[in-house]
């Protein structure tokens, strides 16, 4: 039978729904109120509400149902587990509808690993969206080597995919409001969909320009004057949570009656041990309700709000007509999820995912990427005279660092790190060349006493980075990652102490997400014995290398003084002098 | 110089701005605010809130700034205006953007007119955006003779240009909910677009039932529980107040913080006389706010949220990027006009209209569409018998109409008027053929002693209808509207006492509006000289040929029963009896 038609007579009650949910009290988003009536579903969307009979029906016995979570920005590479993995994981905390910035493979490799990401997706339990890659490189060949350019071409080719809603994150800022032709092209090839904005910090007329340009969202905010500067202007403002940036507390004030409806909630960067332990989006969610927010405009936050922001008119609210993507909540207090549903089907049924995902193979372009052959460590040694030397300042919890400036005495013609000080040597191999190309640097505030962490995850061009206390471990670090196809790992001497192989783009793990979960608390507890009192060094690491955040940061090709978009030396001089 | 990189530079304060509106309170619809600034205006957006500098600047002296209002659901055909007219005074009210739905001309001309419609507008001082019809003819040619038919193909190829942006109301809601394979493959057809419904009266099981079908609006909810039960589904609620349906007021206490951003408002059909003497968009404005709706709900129904439901994503706010379509209202209680921007060149000054509209010369293929030759007294005369008579019972303000029956003795074997049960003649002829076919009824309400009133705008087939005491008299008016090629007109024995040529298709005329408006005038003094108190005849004449509003109507076919929709005959009998 027709499609309508079929599900026409079943909203008229004429014939019976496949499912029905009696019992339900279903959070109104357009008028507030919780309703005390039954769900009527029917070929995966929602027939009706009202007292309907089905063919199947469930007693919710009062529990709360709203629509499915969705996530309005995330990168799934982040997670560290493939989408398959990624999706189980979400399933259990609500989340149905997922909006993904996939720029980290395609800094790896390119169209390729754009494909694997939307053909695996398809066949997953929660809807994934795609926002085309705007920053591919996020630099230039100058500055970075990575594995492929999303040029304006590309950008519009995979505009006109059906899985592609939108322009992604649209990151250079600078080069938006300087003008220039390349990054305006891919924003006028947007025209008339959702761009994603980025503008850490911008306000005034800067943010103006950057607005009038065409982004209309940001997730940057990270202060309350900020975000509300941006909100007035315009901006669907987007709070963050990830597993990088806590943001969500400070800007939570500036939600009321008048500007929910322009705000969105979203993890971004979050690994698949935060999602597991803490939640995605259900976390914000309850966070929210528990800063005192109405739970109507919570709720909306989630699930209305980014509907109608992205243009998913299929979904968003418990109606007629919308995608039955429901989560069943034991109150609004709590937020604690009974059930999930995705089209009408259970997924999630009390603490238990009721559904199979199946396994979607990678294609040969996503695996074996990492295509440098063995390091040795005489690559990691600096050679040098005694003087100045820059050192890159990591702060704790940020990804901008600060330029410092060292004293260093040479022995045998070569600096040392130096635990006294905190500093240790950090290098980047380039992944995508046979031949080993490194370039080596400083780094302080990681404080490994002992030993060597190194990653392929290292935004946004994905070399090998590695931080160590000498060479020897510096190599073994880096030889497992490359020994694996990409990955994390940690070293003492020429012992690998733990181990956790990303097969697919050096990003993602083929393991299930127990295993990457297990893997990542692995990595954690080696280097806290390696000395390290950060939480997570490798995520640190990851961002010591993304040369469009400032100040100091280091790639493949040298040192990068990011605000004046160029390499420098690591030797300053002779002379002993501090910073300007 | 490139349109961003320049608008890029004027946002950021670097060059200056064409316009600055300087002392301005901006209304923030973002964050409620009344927020003291200045607009800086270039290449027709705005490109910034600020301290900016402008080649020419305006000082607004504290005057509140609101976006330019959208009318979410309109006909330009009832305005009577031809497009050029009808901006002229739209502009003086505020309206700066218009969605029409153009079924009107449609059933008349069917493409052409349409094309007429779009490119007229094109060159317009307000911009016009259209639904695609998606019920000309509204019935069936066994019911009435219209002009035009848009099948699915039409359909498509109108919602693929420019100036369509969705489908038009989807008046046949039986249909739908019958699951008629005709109109569910036209709303099938314009998935993933605004699709506005037409659903006066429907709700439970059946309104999910519409909804689960695809229509998303609704402007026909005249009862407060109707509209909240509709909101409570997920319905975009265009609260109306034409000329003939009166609705806002009944509507206004759903409006709330939560309901607001579900709420449009909109004129639907509204005549030149009351779009000049009340108002348009910036009445019900005003009437909201009397209402104690907060005012930033208020404006946001009437900009922000028409933008975004559809997809008008250039527009709705006062913002960088946005088109500087922008109001200068004396103050928020008032709603007074003082000044209008229509993409930042001032359209309306204190009162006068400060640009030219250019006149768009209609093609032949819309003008002269009344094609039948001249009728004769005889064609509106009854033949019959004594016995029971079917009447058409009108009621004041009201589309519906009552079956009455009626006993008639018949004078010289013919039915006559009878002004003592206030009972005229009411005829329609096919205006699309030549000859004369004429269709004959009784009409009970309209209370003219003698003579009678003609209009080729009859709902939705548009064929001449006529009222009448005489045949002269009718025979004299619709002479009078054929002549005209389309009109109205009034007339007494063989004399034309009022008439207004509508030459556009039969509906809208070629004069300008203060002419449209006196010849309006005209017309209802010439039916009020006529002996009616009804306030406008001709409305209510245009609406007894309206086949899918109920109960008994007529056509050029001859009496239909819309309910069981079939034709009846006049004749019931000789046993006189009530109708069941």
């Amino acid at each position: 039978m027709d499609y309508l038609a079929d599900l026409i007579s079943v909203a008229r009650g004429v014939a019976p729904a496949e499912l029905v949910l009696r019992n339900a009290q279903v959070l109104n988003l357009f008028n507030g109120a919780l309703e005390s009536t039954s769900v009527a579903i029917h070929r995966g969307v929602v027939a009706g509400l009202g007292k309907y009979s089905g063919l199947s029906e469930i007693d919710l016995k009062g529990s709360v149902v709203v629509p499915g979570f969705i996530d309005s920005h995330t990168h799934i590479e982040s997670t560290l587990l493939r989408p398959e993995e990624l999706a189980r994981v979400l399933v259990s905390h609500g989340t149905t509808t997922l909006i993904a910035e996939p720029h980290e493979i395609a800094n790896v490799t390119g169209r390729a690993g754009l494909e694997y990401l939307t053909e695996t997706s398809a066949g997953l339990p929660i809807d994934i969206f795609f926002m085309a890659p705007s920053s591919v490189p996020s630099t230039s060949p100058e500055l970075e080597t990575n594995g492929a350019l999303l040029d304006l071409g590309a950008v519009k080719e995979l505009l006109n995919e059906p899985s592609y809603i939108g322009l992604g994150e649209v990151m250079d800022y600078p080069k938006v409001i300087a003008g220039e032709s390349g990054i305006l092209d891919k924003i006028r090839s947007a025209k008339g969909r959702s761009i994603d904005g980025h503008c850490p910090g911008l306000t005034g007329f800067d943010l103006n320009a950057y607005l009038a340009a065409g982004p209309s969202t940001d997730h940057e905010a990270t202060e309350l004057k900020e975000a509300m500067e941006k909100i007035s202007r315009g901006v669907e403002l987007i709070l963050r949570q990830s597993s990088v940036s806590k943001d969500f507390d400070r800007l939570v004030p500036l939600v009321n009656y008048i500007t929910a409806r322009r705000c969105l909630l979203a993890t971004d960067d979050r690994t698949a041990i935060d999602l597991e332990t803490e939640g995605g989006i259900d976390m914000l969610l309850r966070m929210a309700i528990e800063r005192e927010i109405d739970p109507r405009l919570a709720v909306q936050m989630v699930t209305l709000n980014p509907a109608e922001h992205y243009g998913l008119i299929d979904r968003g609210s418990v109606s007629p007509g919308k995608i039955a993507d429901l989560v069943i909540l034991e109150d609004l207090t709590s937020v604690y999820i009974r059930m999930v549903f995705k089209g009408g089907l259970p997924i999630y049924d009390e603490g238990k995912l009721i559904i199979d995902v199946e396994a979607y193979n990678p294609p040969e372009a996503v695996l074996n990427t990492v295509r440098v052959s063995g390091v040795k460590p005489a690559d990691f040694e600096i050679a040098g005279e005694d003087g100045a030397y820059r050192v890159i300042g990591y702060r704790p919890g940020l990804i901008l660092t600060d330029t410092l400036i060292e004293p260093f005495h040479a022995e045998k013609g070569r600096i040392p790190s130096d635990l006294d000080r905190d500093i240790l040597h950090i290098s980047v191999i380039n992944r995508y060349a046979k031949d080993v190309n490194v370039s080596n640097g400083l780094l302080n505030g990681f404080g490994l006493k002992r030993g060597a962490i190194a990653s392929s995850v290292s935004h946004d061009a994905h070399n090998i980075a590695v931080a160590g206390v000498d060479s020897v471990s510096m190599s073994t670090a880096v030889n497992a990652v490359i020994k694996s196809g990409g990955g994390m790992s940690a070293a003492l001497d020429d012992a690998v102490l733990a181990e956790l192989p990303l097969e697919i783009a050096g990003l993602m793990s083929l393991a299930p997400y127990p295993d990457v979960i297990l893997g990542m608390r692995g990595l954690r507890e080696a280097a806290a014995y390696l000395g390290t009192e950060l939480e997570d060094p490798f995520i640190a690491l990851s961002f010591m290398t993304l040369a469009v955040v400032p100040s100091l940061k280091i790639t493949d090709k040298g040192l990068v003084d990011v605000p004046r978009g160029k390499l420098v030396d690591l030797f300053i001089g002779r002379e002993i002098k501090r910073a300007a």
